[in-house]
């Protein structure tokens, strides 16, 4: 246990120079201003266009056109991974520089998510740190504090609203009632959803995130194929509303939680889906662009963190935490524990098992019996209704309808919506949405 | 960068074994279950009281009476002090053990705020190991993510509830409308006050708290003289309620800040005080014994943890955080910075140069003219009136008023209520509370 009595200087290699890489940049040159507790010095850069404004001055570093060339350098302690992408150069980078027993800080949450046990186990291997805060919630430390503050805390389940576009999309959606497809132009237009938005809408982003955060919570070996992943494409502005008046808020939920031993075999199910939360639940107040993660457990009860979960500021910051654990020398696994302790436990929720509250939005075609079809179809499926809400067809010809449930199998609701299909009472698909009943 | 193979083991001594020692010791039994990356084993263990009923058998622990002696056992790698308070035994155990070289968890805030500094150095000579998250806001794991991950930070401002007895107090009265003393008694019959609540409804936990935020958001030398310390106690439920009819809560608010630097001449400003905040100010929604920390600085914006600020169960978890920490290695300066970087820059406010909105409560005589001798007395002090509420006085003979003032000077305010005391025109003392205007 001895302390670091010098300042040590730790020399990077920037691989990626986007507008996170130039936000990192910036944060490095004020470096003074900050508490590292050493100097960072930049040692080369890489990027796919050198010539790029990125509003940085980098012709004072060492251009490397590879960054896989880079990630071997000599004068590299650090390898900063920030190309992105789960495969394809950053996966060639970030193992070139494991490899090389060379420190790895990244924020890219697909590599960590699809490939993590390779990568931790190469870490390991080769004695090399490889961090990864900023791969989960921008700026909030959520990775390091389940990796080590929270490691005393036997957690029962981590929740939240990880990704910032679906969030802002949503939040949207009930602000102004406008639909899906025009919010997104407008998010896009605004640079809170990328010009390619599936990733995000789809619920890839937030899964590959809520995985990452189940593998350290639980010491589970992340599966991403085990994991149920539905996005925010299908939702209606109308259910929005109506869930409104429900009192209730529709949110892209994404969490991991202990399965009880039972018919499901125990095990941790990670899922991202849709879900509504009352008003008073705490992601129920998370808006715009925010993120936030819930961990429950024993014998703590219920944390929350909230933050800006994207944008080159907030990743930047996160970047410059990874860094400063660097100083700290030790490197530790980096999943929490070796990996090879880790448990294959992350398991794929049978839908035929899950039960529960749920919200049935749909339009309803305007023509008489339409109403009572739908009802017998839930009553023959045994769905019992909790809540309805009717609103008038006005001279759209079809009548905007919302259902909430009292507690029964999804299998049940899924069959009366199929007869209401074969019917064909409905103008559209319904949606089939989870009611969120823990407050 | 060596990474540890082998899982280490860490042996304990406790001092203090109260609910949270008691706590600490079932989740060391059950670490099995836990995340942690080596063992712990308690060598010895030390209270008052060897015979008390403590739930945990701790017959098998080797007893200590003396603490100190504990400290120096050398079968002994980490002491944990949780025996309390800012001098006595408490601190003649943690010097012994840093002398010795032992690492020292303490869950100790008085400790920390008032002889932090001396602490710190102590541990830095001897190259031991100082670690408090428990002193801080329960189970949120916030000082460890201000000394490190958000170290790449530039944080403008810390601010929170940091007692939980005086979040419940507060949000008790508004929710029932009962006086300070009715709520005090229930909080003490429930167990979320102490026989002596002096240290939390003065405002002083909070202030020891918010002063160890500081020392280490801010790199500054923690002086607790510097500290603008104000408690809940003088607050009457009618202020509480008709803050309520504006939309406002009263909170205590614990906040540390960079001043501006000007006629204050800079410095970080750190205070306690009850604040009027808006309904829909993140801090508004913190009920019950709950705490809340907001972080706010460059380049991120604004991140907030929330959680159990107290309790057995979060303050053990906070302090197995800090243990599994130790199995890092390495000692960091116990403040963030070696303490001989820290910076004298913690400067009490001076009250002269004090400018915000005001709230002002008060109980009006019932006779003729009194309104208008108060508002008279505001206007000749300059202050002006944003809103007002006067409610009856039905048959208690004084009437409750409630005052939002426009922006001034707080030592108009306090001119004016002088003058009103001359006057003899309220039959109590008005209390006067800062508006937070940000929101």
């Amino acid at each position: 246990m001895s302390q670091a009595k010098s300042r040590k200087t730790l020399r990077l290699g920037i691989a990626g120079l986007g507008t996170v890489g130039a936000g990192l940049v910036k944060l490095i040159e004020r470096q003074a201003e900050l508490r590292l507790p050493g100097r960072l010095v930049v040692s080369a850069v890489s990027a796919r266009s050198k010539k790029r404004d990125r509003g940085v001055d980098i012709s004072k570093f060492r251009w490397v056109d590879d960054p896989v060339e880079l990630a071997t350098a000599d004068d590299v302690d650090v390898v900063v991974e920030l190309v992105g992408g789960s495969d394809g150069p950053a996966k060639l980078t970030v193992e070139a520089a494991l490899k090389a027993g060379k420190a790895v800080v990244t924020a890219n949450k697909a590599l960590i998510a699809e490939h993590g046990i390779e990568m931790a186990e190469l870490a390991e291997r080769h004695n090399a740190h490889l961090l990864f805060e900023a791969a989960v919630g921008g700026a909030i430390p959520i990775v390091r504090a389940l990796r080590n503050s929270l490691s005393g805390m036997f957690v029962n389940r981590v929740s939240g609203i990880l990704n910032g576009t679906c969030n802002y999309i949503l939040s949207e959606m009930l602000r102004t009632g406008a639909a899906y497809e025009t919010v997104l132009a407008e998010a896009q237009r605004l640079g809170y959803a990328e010009a390619d938005p599936y990733l995000d809408v789809s619920g890839m982003d937030a899964a590959h995130k809520v995985l990452i955060l189940a593998s350290i919570a639980f010491g589970a070996r992340p599966d991403f194929g085990e994991v149920n992943v539905e996005g925010v494409a299908e939702i209606e502005a109308m259910d929005i509303t109506l869930a409104n008046k429900f009192d209730y808020r529709i949110k892209l939920v994404a969490e991991a939680f202990r399965a009880p031993n039972g018919k499901e075999g125990g095990g941790v199910k990670c899922r991202v889906a849709p879900a509504l939360v009352r008003h008073d639940h705490p992601l129920a107040q998370i808006n715009g662009p925010l993120n936030a993660v819930v961990v429950e457990g024993e014998p703590v009860g219920r944390l929350t963190f909230t933050g800006p979960g994207a944008g080159a500021g907030p990743t930047a910051a996160a970047v410059m935490g990874d860094l400063s654990r660097l100083f700290e020398g030790v490197a530790m696994p980096p999943l929490g524990m070796p990996s090879g302790d880790l448990k294959p436990i992350i398991a794929q929720q049978e839908a035929s098992l899950d039960q529960g509250c749920f919200f049935i939005g749909a339009r309803l075609a305007d023509r008489s019996g339409v109403f009572a079809a739908l009802t017998e179809a839930l009553a023959e499926a045994g769905v019992s209704i909790d809540k309805l809400i009717q609103d008038s067809a006005g001279d759209t010809g079809a009548a905007p309808v919302a259902i909430m449930t009292h507690p029964c199998p999804r299998a049940s609701v899924e069959k009366a919506l199929a007869q209401v299909a074969e019917m064909e009472i409905t103008v559209d698909a319904p949606r089939l949405i989870r009611i969120e009943t823990r407050s």
